[in-house]
């Protein structure tokens, strides 16, 4: 473990941390000591808490799944941003961290990981520079970069031409889709820059990226057929570099999944056949960590279709957003603290799932109840209108999407079975 | 200026902050002195800019309006969360600061902020107890909170009894609308709450509350019937209220005003007629700051249809998202570095402004393309196809509904007009 990350149990909460009903400066690793208990009423809420023993199941659920696959995970750190998640995936054996953004990299480099997959192709000179000053600076860190341009990939050689000289930067050459995301266009274009960048001084081919995560829509045998389509072609693309003798180093990667499709990278990448040096096949999945009450969750129900009894006590939601009721003003409706500010809503609101009256001995379901709106600091929840929720009621919510609720909180609590609070981790977003 | 907003400009920002190229910690008031411009491509993209004479103008702006008025302006903080704006805000005259949570209030009372009015009903134990522990311990530190309910208001009682028995918490009764959001629907109701915080010794009814800025829907005739609708009854139930002798104190508050009809708020207002203590006219406002160039943008709009020469240079946008040109995968598309991790989302998606390639001379607006999707980290933009926009180009973005904007960002940067980065500003969300 990183000093920085040690740290981070030194550093001192202040009230106004949200979740915490901290009246004065509390060190952070003495949270767990304090004996807050969600249900007691006693935390100020809205809290975003974590559920400890699920996120070890979902932990353990995917590196068997890895294992079995003779994949290597490179978790999506852009999900959570937390150091201590980054350092849990690690212990459990991720090869490395993934992430979108330089300033991310900077990030996780401070908090002591030393692998980093950046899934993007940096394109700002500043980003590149960063990227470069740390490669030359501490040797012993590793980062492959995606490119899917000949103009990303001279910005890239320039810089680190200038600024380190002794390194070449591995570089995966990122195979996109007509009407996707980024990403070469087609095998023979995807195969010229390659070439390229092989050809590159100051770059070396490491191996083939790509993100199949982005077909999810209301069609799902079109869905599937473009996600195997572009898993394919990956695929077919490496084996074309390999055979051109395009890639370099001690290894060769190919790279892709989302949270959305990992068994289909898995089966696909398991295709790939003899190659020239040892092949790493790299799943990058985020959300599998905390998985959800919504659009991940229909995904792994839909995945469970597909597999055998390995997968059906899979994934399983590990982030919850509990609530208060702030105001009961017509018989079916209650306003609860919970906004934009708290929980994602970019895909689906967040999802009733229980309540509780502090003091009775257990949360009760919430039936036919939901979040039809959220303002900035409300949710408004339907209910039916002799259902006894009071002001001072608690609310539990699932959410839709961890990365959109992840980036609300630079602080979620860490909580046992019984909602007992038995830490805290941080964000930095 | 208080000690720990001080302190903020002493602050080691380390490699990782948004926006900012730093490669080692940097203190926070040495950011403007390191030459860094917008425009010559070298800071880190993403990166969010307030644009200082903007920002100028429209404080200036609403600070003569609120004085026109006869009103005083308690801006709403949740807006930007931001100590150094909360303190411009005060600087230009600012009665108080508005907050929407316990923990916010916290915040801003660690930065200096000595007069707060909480635009909600607290309802956790934890938060009220935080609440009366600094009214007790801090004797000169101001807050209002609103009630829209009896139970609210008992818990407000008990704990206010138990913690800080010398005080009575001043407590603004909030009347809500059917269908709307909190607060106490219809004046009969609200008199028999007002009647029961006037009778508790550890309260006192200070004013009337409302909230009239739901109403901005496609039917404006009927959203604006409503909002007058809301805001005569406010006026009828402080008449009420006084003539039955309920209000205690020096003064008595009258407060509404959101960003989109704070003009017709004013005008409600200033109906109230005598009353039997000074009447205060509280606007709370939080947008105007920075306004924006989509949803508060179009109000402004439709406000200037409603007035004279002096709204016709109101309010105008401060508050811009810099980002980069990640991939040009195919001939009408363009992915910017630009995510929902970094603008809002929630009612438009940015908007395109201009771009601009470093080295050249100047911006050029950005005719004809519009974003069509945003991911976590990515923004497609669609473009024409013979568009001369290229990888490490750049692209400012309009934001549409600041709140969803500045919570995406712990460090925004100032900048003069020339794009030139002058300091930064923090947030604490």
């Amino acid at each position: 473990m990183s000093e920085a990350l040690r740290q981070l149990g030194q550093n001192l909460l202040l009230p106004g941390v949200k979740g915490l009903p901290l009246q004065q400066a509390t060190r952070q690793d003495a949270i767990g000591g304090l004996g807050l208990h969600v249900l007691d009423g006693t935390l100020s809420y809205p809290v975003a808490v974590l559920r400890e023993s699920t996120l070890a199941h979902n932990i353990a659920w995917m590196r068997d799944f890895v294992e079995r696959a003779g994949a290597l995970l490179a978790p999506h750190g852009k999900t959570t941003m937390s150091p201590q998640l980054f350092q849990a995936q690690l212990d459990a054996g991720a090869w490395a961290i993934t992430l979108a953004t330089i300033p991310q990299l900077r990030i996780a480099h401070r908090f002591g990981v030393r692998r980093v997959l950046l899934a993007n192709q940096p394109v700002a000179i500043a980003d590149i520079e960063s990227l470069a000053a740390l490669l030359r600076d501490d040797p012993g860190f590793e980062a492959w970069v995606l490119v899917d341009s000949s103009a990303g990939a001279r910005r890239l050689a320039d810089v680190m031409r200038r600024l380190a000289p002794q390194r070449r930067l591995p570089v995966l050459v990122e195979l996109g889709a007509e009407g996707g995301r980024t990403g070469v266009r087609g095998l023979d274009a995807a195969r010229v820059l390659a070439r390229e960048v092989a050809a590159s001084p100051a770059l070396r081919l490491a191996g083939i990226e790509g993100y199949e995560g982005l077909w999810v829509g209301a069609d799902r045998d079109s869905d599937l057929a473009r996600v195997r389509g572009l898993l394919a072609e990956m695929v077919e693309l490496t084996r074309r570099c390999d055979d051109e003798g395009l890639f370099d180093g001690e290894e060769i990667l190919i790279s892709a999944g989302g949270s959305a499709y990992f068994d289909f990278v898995a089966d696909a990448f398991a295709t790939v056949g003899a190659t020239t040096r040892p092949l790493r096949r790299v799943l990058r999945s985020g959300c599998y960590l905390t998985s959800d009450h919504g659009f991940y969750h229909g995904l792994q129900q839909e995945m469970r279709t597909r597999h055998d009894a390995s997968f059906r006590h899979g994934l399983q939601p590990a982030l919850e957003v509990w609530a208060a009721v702030q105001s009961r003003p017509e018989p079916g409706l209650a306003l609860l603290t919970l906004g934009k500010r708290d929980a994602s809503y970019d895909i689906d609101l967040p999802k009733p799932l229980c309540w509780h009256r502090p003091g009775e001995p257990a949360p009760s379901p919430m039936r036919d109840a939901r979040i039809a709106k959220m303002n900035d600091q409300h949710a408004y929840l339907e209910l039916p209108h002799d259902h006894p929720l009071q002001v001072g009621d608690l609310v539990a919510t699932g959410i839709s999407h961890p990365c959109t609720t992840f980036d609300k909180w630079q602080v979620l609590l860490t909580v046992d079975d019984g909602y007992r609070v038995t830490g805290a981790i941080n964000t930095f977003f």
